[in-house]
């Protein structure tokens, strides 16, 4: 009877989820479905009419959340009916958990206490892998899979490779998760990920916040990984006892010592700094002097990846007083309600707005192209979004550079790209 | 040599502009215009070819504001464009103040000093008697008269009668100035101004602050009038001062004792309740209790009219800690950057997200059906907003109520038309 060797934190995810001991990397699963999100814009408008056909409604509606963030607010007719469908199939369906324009469904999904670690979710969406940072295995499926998911409460998975990225020292000052993402975009590219899973680990990791982890999670998307899990930990527990949640009710999961990676790749956190995706992909990334002095005519802070509470207070810290240049301006769209309440209620919102800050609704929006702030022909954008597609913030000529929060709002400033350490050691000083 | 009778206030500024002793009602003078407002919408997309056509260029640049505030934040490639080409024709015509979505025209125009007792006005918008806040004659204009004063200077104007509407009383606890329009607007209807000048007078009128006047002034448009003034007094100082400029370079004009009037009416503020207009006119207004339970779909505060500091405070002061119901939504647009700047600071925004508001970006929004907040078919909404002519906020066949803040506050708590003065009772208690 020979030993088993060691399962990785995706196979114990996947292997509970398939009621199996253990699975093995290659091997095709099915698995009970602990929680299917779905959006406004890829849910309930795409699955009704595969439901209604069928007859029936969905398995569980308390392990069904619906999250309206993409046409949010609604700015023409078509984004009102959008939304209005969904409140109606919600109450069709009896949907428990519902979350009207209340922030991107990526923030929103954790902040409300749905995520446990240990959970198998899956998610209407291509940042899906966010929900990875609270040890849950979470990933996007199209339309088609989700209705099955609705129908059936099951979807079948190839269980993946684990590509471990390991990251170790501690981050200077005006470095963020963001810059981490950028850096591995640029260093493993957009296949990099190889739509295996990846792992985080490190002291690096260990080190950071929820809110960073999730950006970590979040653009293992960009890495072409299924999902980006970090184990969770104490932070784990803290952040989903404030969310109202009982932490305890999940399984933080571990890989085994002598789990099985495909690869391991090791980064120094402690030399990075500020790096910014060139267009038109984050794989174009390279430290900001690289693109230092291109000027921007838009500055964007927002998106699941680059808004949340403690996005906004770098951008804040940066500001630190100082006034956007006239020529250009700062968009910020806070990722969610509870973010704006919050950077409300401790002083963050009046710091971005004294700045000259002009704030957006909650949701995707200019992002994806959706909602307030696109881009003209010929503009240009800095913004510390996932993704700088060609023409993905609007018009097709338009160019958008990425970068963290830090480097926005010192591009804001500037009026041109630029790096954020001078403004924060002029800070300190 | 016999005396003139006494002259109206309206009288006055016009004379000045025409460069004449005195003017009477009915005579046809020419101006010369102090400035010249335009916007977005109606402004250098406009009058740039008409100005080209001609080979010229504005007649003063210091003389013509430029305030993008329709199509703001762009939401799609025409909205996108829009921007871009009002800012190009801002450089290109060298204007001096241009203000970038920074707000709502008719709030950004006087919050930066631009407004000055005796100052003789044109806006290329329906709503531009707002100046008359501040005693200036101020008016609106189509985009081909406004392409003649951008080349001269200059314009023709019928002198107006003036309708004198007499204000006496202490406003009770809970009604604001949008209640004493829409009282107004119930009372005389909207032509009761038969385009005309209105003039507002009276004790009551000088107990409001100025951001209460303007939307006195500015919903002299729902009466049909041209213009809504109010004499310039030492409160008028005092909001000119604050804005940064100098009060005393205005001429405070005051029409004479013994100035003609069309005709004089007079209201009680003291015994004026919440009034609610039902759909889809202004003059379909009555008490509160007429309106009663009506179940909303949308509580939207924003708009020239209804989302200055003063309206955010009345909506905080409402919700005093409650929620808005989980059968609605609340959506906040202040009218300006510089609002939502002063609201973050004082923790007004604060109370709002706490109590569940969505913030929207400053703009014209969803007031006039642009940008983000628009219904849907069938939705109903109550607004502080100053139309609520059919299909005017989106979909044909949606319905809008009008109120005070304190009135949509309500409203958002309880999820259908609601009195606010039991909620202010009850914090008072």
């Amino acid at each position: 009877m020979g030993q088993p060797t060691g399962q990785t934190l995706a196979e114990k995810i996947i292997a509970r989820a398939a009621g199996q001991d253990s699975v093995r990397a290659g091997e095709i699963v099915t698995c009970k479905v602990d929680l299917a999100m779905i959006h406004d814009s890829g849910g309930p408008r795409r699955v009704k009419p595969v439901l209604e056909r069928l007859g029936v409604k969905v398995w569980d509606n308390s392990k069904v959340v619906v999250i309206s963030d993409h046409y949010v607010p609604a700015v023409d007719q078509q984004s009102a009916a959008i939304l209005k469908l969904t409140r109606d199939w919600v109450k069709e369906q009896e949907i428990e958990s519902f979350y009207d324009q209340q922030g991107i469904c990526h923030v929103v999904l954790p902040e409300r206490g749905h995520l446990k670690p240990g959970m198998f979710v899956v998610g209407g969406d291509s940042h899906s892998p966010t929900g990875g940072a609270f040890g849950c295995y979470m990933f996007g499926v199209g339309a088609t899979d989700m209705a099955g998911v609705l129908v059936t409460g099951e979807t079948w998975i190839r269980v993946p490779e684990t590509i471990r990225i390991d990251w170790r020292g501690s981050l200077p000052h005006g470095s963020s998760a963001k810059d981490m993402m950028l850096k591995l975009c640029a260093t493993l590219g957009m296949d990099g990920g190889d739509y295996q899973a990846v792992e985080y680990t490190g002291s690096t990791i260990a080190g950071l916040s929820m809110t960073e982890r999730m950006t970590m999670s979040n653009m293992a998307a960009e890495l072409g990984a299924q999902a980006g899990l970090i184990a969770a930990d104490g932070t784990t527990a803290d952040y989903i006892r404030a969310a109202g949640a009982n932490p305890s009710e999940g399984t933080p999961f571990r890989g085994d010592e002598d789990a099985v990676y495909r690869v391991t790749h090791e980064f120094d956190a402690s030399a990075l700094g500020p790096q910014v995706a060139a267009p038109d992909s984050p794989a174009n990334s390279g430290p900001v002097e690289e693109a230092d002095d291109v000027a921007v005519d838009q500055c964007y802070i927002g998106a699941c990846t680059g808004a949340k509470l403690e996005d906004l207070r770098m951008a804040a810290e940066v500001l630190g007083g100082r006034k956007v240049a006239s020529s250009t301006r700062l968009l910020i769209a806070p990722a969610s309600t509870r973010v704006t309440a919050a950077a409300a209620a401790d002083g963050t919102l009046a710091k971005l707005t004294e700045a000259g800050a002009i704030l957006m609704p909650s949701g995707c929006g200019a992002c994806a192209g959706y909602g307030a702030g696109v881009l003209a022909e010929g503009e240009t954008c800095m913004a510390s979004t996932a993704r700088n597609f060609k023409g993905r913030m609007g018009a097709r000529s338009s160019k958008v550079y990425l970068g963290s929060p830090y480097t926005v709002a010192a591009t804001a400033v500037r009026g041109r790209v630029a790096d954020p350490r001078p403004f924060l050691a002029e800070n300190g000083a």
